[in-house]
């Protein structure tokens, strides 16, 4: 059996992927008294005081809303709400085996962004943070960017960030195997959806100074008339600062990096080939990526990273997302903010240690057990370290 | 160490009565692939080619969201949503333990019957039914109706309807007792809240004729001009067809059954004694009843029930909701309609055989571990008598 009928039969078998369990025994009068009434008015009167107190008397302090409204589930596209809950109950699962963190998936049933944003909002003070998951760009950002500007908890795009933190991670090492340096490198990102804006803003963040996003039109540069939003232009303003034009065979000549979050075969090995020397590839692309790494190779790639975990390098969010809401949780993170993400990807590049590393080595594996904690550690140590901790 | 001081540090010490678990293993990259990516696109596209499907492929079936805006908690009143949590997640514990449903609670941060609906409505397609809780009056009914209308699964006002089908299946038994028929009994009810109002529609759809409700103003009368809303003007055309006012003293004068559903010490012996012969009396304010049972024996009652563990017959919810879900759930009904509530209440009452039957049991204890199944069948069999079964 394929993957794909293996992975159906076990749905219809589990009939859902999470359950919602008990944490208190009710077996007698007595166990009732205190799990519900009378004796639960007591921490009702004690949030009621003060609200902060919901984080020590409900589940709150660890439960994260995964929340799509299926607009582009995985490579599907838009295949509605209720379809896209498997994803969701997959998403929750891995919180809670990599995290510890107990996630609860909702799929809302509009594509409208105030109507999105509304409904999170209004259902925020049941949860500890949001892990917006499945929804279009550029809706996906509008609706982060109003969530977090109106809720007191983190709101987390993991199709953007999580993205972000892993190649963030994988770039780190992958620069020490090349003995380069982050300030002199020359990046080209090929795609300019989710992903690849926040990827963008990770690298500058960090200290990347020279990036080129290329679109299906192009590169992308301040003032291209065709195929822009306000996304892009605005990202225009920080990127391709020689304004730079045409297509991703003409801009990838020179660069150091290709980072793909794009299509299946975007990349070729003659492309690779005009890179600069000791050329970063990493073709994020599932499960076809922008090159295969045997192509990649063969254009003279000094390091090779893809989505897949059948090739070495595998740039897999799963290494991130956990941990992530794991550290935010643990001081009650009030946001995720861009050094937390810098940590958790010094946490997970922090993992291979320099005698380990090498070219088919610069990420570690998604099931290396030390992750979740070093991440959130790592992210706890941020938030504090940048104010937004709360306790 | 009162129960409230106990229940406050059980709260503490457990930080939430609710966890979110995983149904399957993710231990190694094989297990990754059949929850998550690439296996997990297959039940996404069974589900995107029939919505039903969401019923089988994810936890949507046994799925019961319990929600409240925290506007009438307990007793406490409007405490706010974060504070009502507590309660929330009480009754999602005993959903799992009563009747193997799993629940999750939600607080919404507003008041606005629209918004309230719009958020329950976008996020319906996550849940297989939804449980209204402590949301007050009369901005309830109105929130019940709207959804009932927009949604295709059921929605249950347990404030509401869970109060009404244990009253019937106590009243059910305590008619044996006392050897009258409900089609020659006259019934006051004092309060005319959202309990008063459902336990009379169900009363009268089983076929009591003569229910009298009383609120702070009175009788409720057609035509009566003070202290009325539109659901009390609704209720006024069927009940009180005399058309009798005054206040409750006068208007239980002669009447077979006391239900109280209005506040502490409402009721005295002088006026059970008015009262005809072998009345009924539920007490139900909680935790001071209307009248405490020796008083109401005082007065010549013949079967007493209140909401209080400590006496015979409590009237507790608990009874009722989670079986009415299991039986819901179980045949996929698109509603929960009057038919399956007295199913609920028929099999409650059930329980007590004749042989066993007497004042002080006329209601089977709230930990009888008969009652999920015997409801939830009851239930499910009435689904689909009535055409509301999908399975």
């Amino acid at each position: 059996m394929s993957i794909a009928e293996q992975s159906l039969q076990m749905h219809y078998e589990k009939k859902g992927k999470i359950e919602v369990i008990s944490t208190v025994p009710v077996k007698d009068k007595n166990d009732l008294s205190l799990a519900y009434t009378p004796g639960v008015a007591q921490p009702c009167l004690e949030i009621q005081k003060d609200v902060n107190k919901s984080y020590e008397l409900t589940r709150r302090w660890n439960m994260c809303l995964v929340v799509t409204d299926g607009s582009a589930v995985l490579g599907l596209g838009d295949i509605g709400p209720e379809a896209g809950m498997p994803v969701m109950e997959g998403k929750c699962v891995l919180f809670k085996e990599f995290g510890s963190v107990d996630a609860f998936p909702l799929c809302i049933k509009s594509k409208n962004v105030d109507e999105i944003v509304k409904t999170i909002y209004l259902i925020s003070g049941s949860f500890g943070g949001v892990n917006l998951e499945d929804i279009s760009a550029p809706r996906c950002f509008e609706i982060e960017e109003k969530l977090k500007e109106i809720c007191d908890i983190p709101i987390f795009h993991d199709d953007q960030h999580g993205t972000a933190i892993i190649t963030l991670a994988g770039l780190m090492n992958a620069l020490k195997v090349v003995r380069k340096q982050k300030e002199d490198i020359k990046i080209v990102i090929n795609g300019a959806g989710a992903a690849a804006i926040s990827i963008t803003k990770l690298l500058l963040n960090y200290g990347v100074r020279n990036i080129t996003l290329c679109d299906r039109t192009g590169a992308v540069y301040e003032g291209r008339q065709a195929g822009m939003n306000p996304v892009k232009e605005e990202i225009a303003k920080i990127t391709n600062l020689d304004k730079k034009s045409g297509r991703l065979e003409n801009v990838i000549k020179g660069a150091d990096v290709f980072i793909g979050v794009s299509s299946p075969g975007a990349m070729t090995t003659e492309m690779v080939k005009t890179m600069a020397d000791k050329s970063i590839i990493f073709a994020c692309a599932n499960p076809v990526p922008e090159i295969f790494p045997e192509d990649a190779k063969l254009g003279g790639a000094a390091v090779i990273a893809t989505g897949r975990s059948d090739f070495p390098n595998q740039i897999n969010n799963v290494l991130a997302f956990p941990g992530v809401f794991r550290g935010a949780f643990d001081v009650r993170a009030k946001e995720i903010n861009e050094e937390m993400k810098i940590a958790a990807a010094k946490a997970i590049a922090g993992l291979v240690s320099d005698s380990e590393l090498n070219p088919e080595y610069v990420i570690p594996a998604a099931f290396d057990p030390r992750v979740g904690k070093a991440v959130a550690d790592s992210v706890a140590q941020a938030a504090k370290d940048t104010g937004v901790a709360r306790i």
